[in-house]
């Protein structure tokens, strides 16, 4: 997506630690039109896909996912909480994610009121790195018996494996912008074709 | 706002503690086209107060958020964040909010990039009760010498101090609906008018 990738490379800043800060237009300051276009982009790529419910994670992927629904005939929106406990009963769906920037590992949950088996799920994400994140979301919908449609990822870094790992695995992942390589010492970011 | 109190009288559920569940449609699973309908009342409250930007805390308020802002020509959303430490050094302005749900304090932390002195800022939340996250809001915006124009709540629970303290105070609080009272053995809501 164009647009997309040239606001990274006029506004995002490689940092130490494959670190892009993309928060002034993505994740803590929101260009709700830069939102709009990609949620056009997505509703382009899963057209006829039927989806009937958008599953992202807090919180940097709700405001994403809730424009995104707007083009999708208001499919309702899922977020998947994060949780310190793995003990919260019998009503939710609970998967453990381990995170590589914080050294951790969460438990997200979801209420299993809210993805049943008739439904075909599309994954919302800002980002795709190890893939954690959607690897817990992808065994959420499958406890439930749902159907993955595939993910939505708005930045990829290509050079980070879970992209490639879920795709083996035969998950249809769409990223808006992969980044290839990136330097925090000159600032270069390169995409992927 | 009788769309939204019929929804709450429909699907809300009443819980002991004070507690109102409207997951199924507010903050973990979202209709979206409700949040059009909130976004649109919000802009008609607050119609010629020339907001320039649009404040929330994560995660629920974030979605509430960026769809409202559709109605405001696109003002940029700042989402405040989260966090553990108070020592986030000194690019981020941070205040310190008691959360009475989990009888802890959490900071919550905003970029001095995204609020300036110019700014016009609405605040934008799903709940407000005892008003601590709408305190450190406006503290937060105080710090960047902004103006706040108001707060924009989903769901007040009236019986609870934070509104009348924060009006006494002078702050502009819209509320689309206002809980007088609730009963978590019956069931029962009742409005403020």
């Amino acid at each position: 997506m164009e647009l997309l990738k040239e606001k990274i490379l006029h506004d995002g800043i490689v940092k130490k630690g494959n670190v892009l800060k993309v928060d002034s237009f993505l994740n803590h300051c929101i260009d709700v039109k830069l939102y709009e276009e990609i949620g056009k982009e997505f509703k382009r790529l899963y057209n006829d896909c039927e989806v009937t419910k958008i599953l992202t994670i807090e919180a940097s992927g709700i405001g994403i996912a809730c424009v995104t629904a707007q083009f999708f005939n208001y499919a309702p929106v899922v977020f998947a909480k994060k949780s310190k406990t793995s003990n919260i009963g019998d009503d939710f769906y609970t998967s453990e994610v381990a995170s590589f920037t914080h050294g951790n590992t969460n438990n997200i949950i979801v209420s299993k009121s809210y993805i049943n088996r008739n439904d075909k799920v599309l994954i919302i994400d800002d980002f795709l790195a190890n893939g954690a994140a959607l690897e817990g979301l992808i065994d959420i919908i499958n406890q439930a018996g749902a159907t993955v449609v595939g993910a939505g990822i708005v930045i990829e870094k290509g050079f980070q494996p879970g992209g490639k790992l879920l795709r083996e695995k035969g998950v249809r992942i769409e990223s808006l912008a992969v980044i290839k390589s990136m330097n925090d010492e000159t600032g270069e970011i390169v995409f992927a074709n």
